[in-house]
């Protein structure tokens, strides 16, 4: 594929990998939000991305030869990766926080990614799939730690759970709060296919912000004192005022939502007064949030099946990205080596 | 009762109380294992106890009068209280640690307590019920907060877990682990009724220590690493160094259960080169662990129907006592002011 | 004083006191920006203060009378008092976060204050002054807590820190990181009498932010990575982008100032693509930050002399307001019992 | 040098180095007890160490030669290393805790160290040096690392501590604590050489445990409260008895001094009823306790020079460890490639 407004489907050569990388058999590929940004060729991509290149971030597949250098893994091995490549040398790589390295390469963004056959991977970034996990979950593991990090950010078990915005990474955030032992779960979300999707995955009460006041219904429901945690999904300015407005004094709002431009808050009453504790949520940390993952999915506590639908080989993805832009579908998974499961 | 080689029943005036306090009138109680210790008045209890005194600190009832500085609080209110009182003023008071206070006087120990129809409780201890709450676990709420406060003393989602030692605080710490996201419970006891309980509570793995070795099986089931999380319930010298050796590097130790002797531990290997956490686990944090577990319970996050049995009058103490020796029984639960519902 | 449009000095009765309380003989007081507020009667203080109300709430002095509930305080006791007097039964409260109380109650504004020969306290809020501390810093430990409470809201030791406006608080907050540990100290503020004292508090470098590109500074001090800690003092919505502009990915920043309009924030870059943890401060931890500030000044870490100008009677409240007005003055003291020291 | 009851200085080839390896021409090195034991081949050397090997791993030096996938290092830098070399894929590894690895191996104990002129160094594992730090002080971060990591496992500023036993590490710790803000600092130690370095160093009080009480001095020194922190550096029985015994109510105790034998523990009194936290330290974090020691340094808030005395050529190793052998010795410095500074 080329980005360049839409995409191509192109033969190229299997990628070369160092002693210290591995290669992997990709197979299945899930969509994300970012993918459709890319496809677009939006502003964002026009100044990140350096085309010819390969899009993809989401996948699982077997590691079909290793570098020279790598111990601990085998070819053959079913794995999924960490795309976030760190510096390891930064502040923050120091810090303990390489999931926020400011020299971050993504493989699908800044390097050949996973909506291929074959896509090379360092070692240190590979993340060996239980057994006991599905393979349709072992593709969406980097949204899933998206989910899992956001709600796994602060204390979850026993805290009454806002959600703004009802996507995909909202839709698991639902069911991995659920699984943790949060009490009540109010989301919130304009578009109906998804409130219903709420609705399945676990949420208590599913608001339209467009057709009530979800702030007074929220304190209605929280005794007037708020919500303990709020997990902003929606990148929305008015959704995250509400959340702000929904969350309890020295309560926790945990931001993966990603505005796509400037939001005015009333800092005073909404953080400030309020003793908030505000955190914004970027990738999954290394590896803490895979340990937890992987933890939940192998105990069977998360339920995900809501989320699928499509599953189609590689060529068909022009109709993929079309049913992305409806927002009804969930995740759609390629087979670039093959047929679906 | 006054405690003295066993107990007496005796008819005693209501208590006095200041314009602080609250009445109580008990609807249901239960028996701890502390009053045990007092009922057979050991060394312990010679010590620390003034007869004759009433004993008893696991209720629930509903107020029956308030003191004259008492707000927010209504006769009539069903409630429970914790019954540590605190002095506020004392190192750990001010270290936001009140369940450490070094001055603490425990109502049912140094002032009399709940095995009565009524009970005097300062104000600020009371804990008023949600109506969503069914009145037996309302009576059990304190020893449920031991567990509480011992399952989420640390992370709990998604960690693999170990509890030695299944009497009712065990029991109850595996459903609360399993409700906030654990992956794997393994769990130790000798007695086998408690073994089939822990099982029925949601233990993945129960394993009788005389019988097996625990450590080597947990070591197998855990890739060799030990567990994430120990929860320790036992007081037993030996289950304790087990629960250590069970341990991954870096791990959790919460340790619960009270050792009846000093305990000689392997403090480098299982301590200082694991590079372990290990927390003392005292009474319940005030009162974060009330929120909770109260949040757990009225979410239906907890069936706990597994650990009642007994319901009996306040004159069959002495049956109830006999019962609890056996370690046969679960919680048994009193009605001083009448029938048991 | 009866605040509507500036203040007037009146005899009133000694206030009355319940059992719980104690009422003390003021010895020093200080001023606040927020008695500044109400001084000038702004909209703020037009819609909370209910006149005629005695204000101030920054003090030290002896215990005069103890209610008849009081324990472990005496007449004599040379205290201060923490002024938010919060309920005990709000979530946050029951959180662990009782400065945080929705309902909580301002000495010197909800109830008389401390600019008076005698104000009444409840015995719980009172904290009893070592007697290692000089006097007039007894007199500032209201605001001195502010300082505190924001620089130990996280890891201060070895981090770089940016505190973004230099009033009484900001130039606090600088002797207190620095006797925490913390490296480099980069301050802003447009005042240069501020600067000026910043320089004498500790900072390592004092930056004019119209004069020069403090961002552009901060990031070359810190090899581009940007400072460990915000510290934002300043409640300026330009001084508050500016200092989110100067975290490093995955930094901390903690919000003191108070705004007086919404903030437009890059909340995308700033905070959720920066990992950023943001932390609403607001008054003081009861009472971690008491022993924490104690602590540090009965050892003789702090030295916050230059902060100190004119001590007056109080008599001469007009004279005091317009000093700070000028935005010259550090601390002013009153002396409402008689003689400055 | 070839351990086996003693050493011998020999000439081996420079260390080869692959392809993610730098080489390191030693500057400075410096003996740390563990050394002492290889040193004395007792029965944990004798079961670990393969001998002929080169031993040592406190060092600092400049880069001679870098591997080919090497990034971000040059020939030339000045640099120390963790010498702790994780696998990357444990459970410890995974959950952020890198530097509890169960598969790590120790260079100058599990492979070749830097008691030479050169020495091999995975290039992840080189920490580059500020030059605003001391040569002499770069040799030495290794248990400078160790002493930093105990004293900020926990809150430090404004706390009470207790170090019990002052051998290097605990000198080292005794700056650290009160450079980072700590409040009172009571030491213990036998030895009167330390007791007068322990003074120099900065602590407040400092006992000898067999002359006076040292648990009656501390709780009388504090109000009978207990202090806030244990820094165990002594690995004695009877002092982490004591040590646990001289903590308040709530408190944390950082263990780090290795004890050779089991130890007895009044786990109920000093740990549970005392709610205690209890931390294994082991190692360095990697990297966030390098960061934290450099930040120190940098801004000069550590004097460290009372530790320092001899400065030798390699060949004079035997007059090295006797030196040490009799507890006055601080820290020894070897120059492999030339005169001491």
């Amino acid at each position: 594929m080329r980005p360049a407004q839409g995409a191509q489907l192109e033969s190229i050569p299997i990628p070369a990998f160092g002693p210290s990388d591995v290669l992997v058999r990709v197979r299945a590929a899930s969509i994300c939000g970012t993918d459709l940004h890319i496809y677009h060729w939006d502003q964002w991509s026009a100044s990140r991305i350096r085309p010819p290149m390969t899009f993809g971030h989401e996948f699982c597949g077997a590691i079909e030869k290793i570098g020279s250098e790598v111990e601990a893994l085998r070819a053959g091995d079913f794995v999924s990766a960490e795309m976030h490549v760190n510096c390891g040398h930064c502040r923050a790589c120091h810090a303990g926080q390489p999931h926020l390295c400011r020299n971050v390469k993504i493989i699908g963004i800044d390097a050949d990614g996973c909506f291929a056959e074959f896509v090379r991977i360092p070692a240190r970034n590979i993340w060996k799939i239980d057994a006991a996990i599905p393979e349709h979950y072992a593709a969406i593991l980097d949204p899933l730690g998206n989910a899992v990090h956001t709600v796994l950010a602060g204390e979850i078990a026993g805290q009454t759970v806002a959600i703004t915005g009802c996507g995909p990474i909202g839709l698991m955030a639902i069911a991995v709060a659920r699984a943790c032992g949060c009490s009540t779960i109010f989301a919130t979300e304009i578009n109906a296919h998804r409130r219903a999707l709420a609705k399945r995955m676990g949420a208590d009460e599913v608001l339209d912000p467009r057709s009530h006041d979800p702030v007074a219904r929220v304190l209605e429901g929280t005794h007037q004192d708020g919500v303990d945690v709020l997990l902003e999904m929606s990148g929305n300015p008015s959704g995250i005022r509400q959340g702000f407005q929904m969350l309890r004094q020295g309560g926790r709002a945990s931001l993966l939502g990603i505005p796509s431009e400037a939001v005015t808050l009333d800092l005073l009453s909404d953080v400030i007064f309020k003793g908030a504790t505000v955190q914004g949520i970027y990738g999954r940390k290394m590896f803490q949030t895979w340990e937890q993952m992987s933890s939940l999915l192998k105990s069977g506590r998360l339920n995900l099946e809501p989320l699928f639908n499509e599953r189609l080989s590689l060529d068909r993805f022009t109709e993929a990205f079309k049913l992305l832009e409806t927002g009804q579908a969930g995740k759609i998974l390629f087979y670039p080596n093959g047929d679906a499961a």
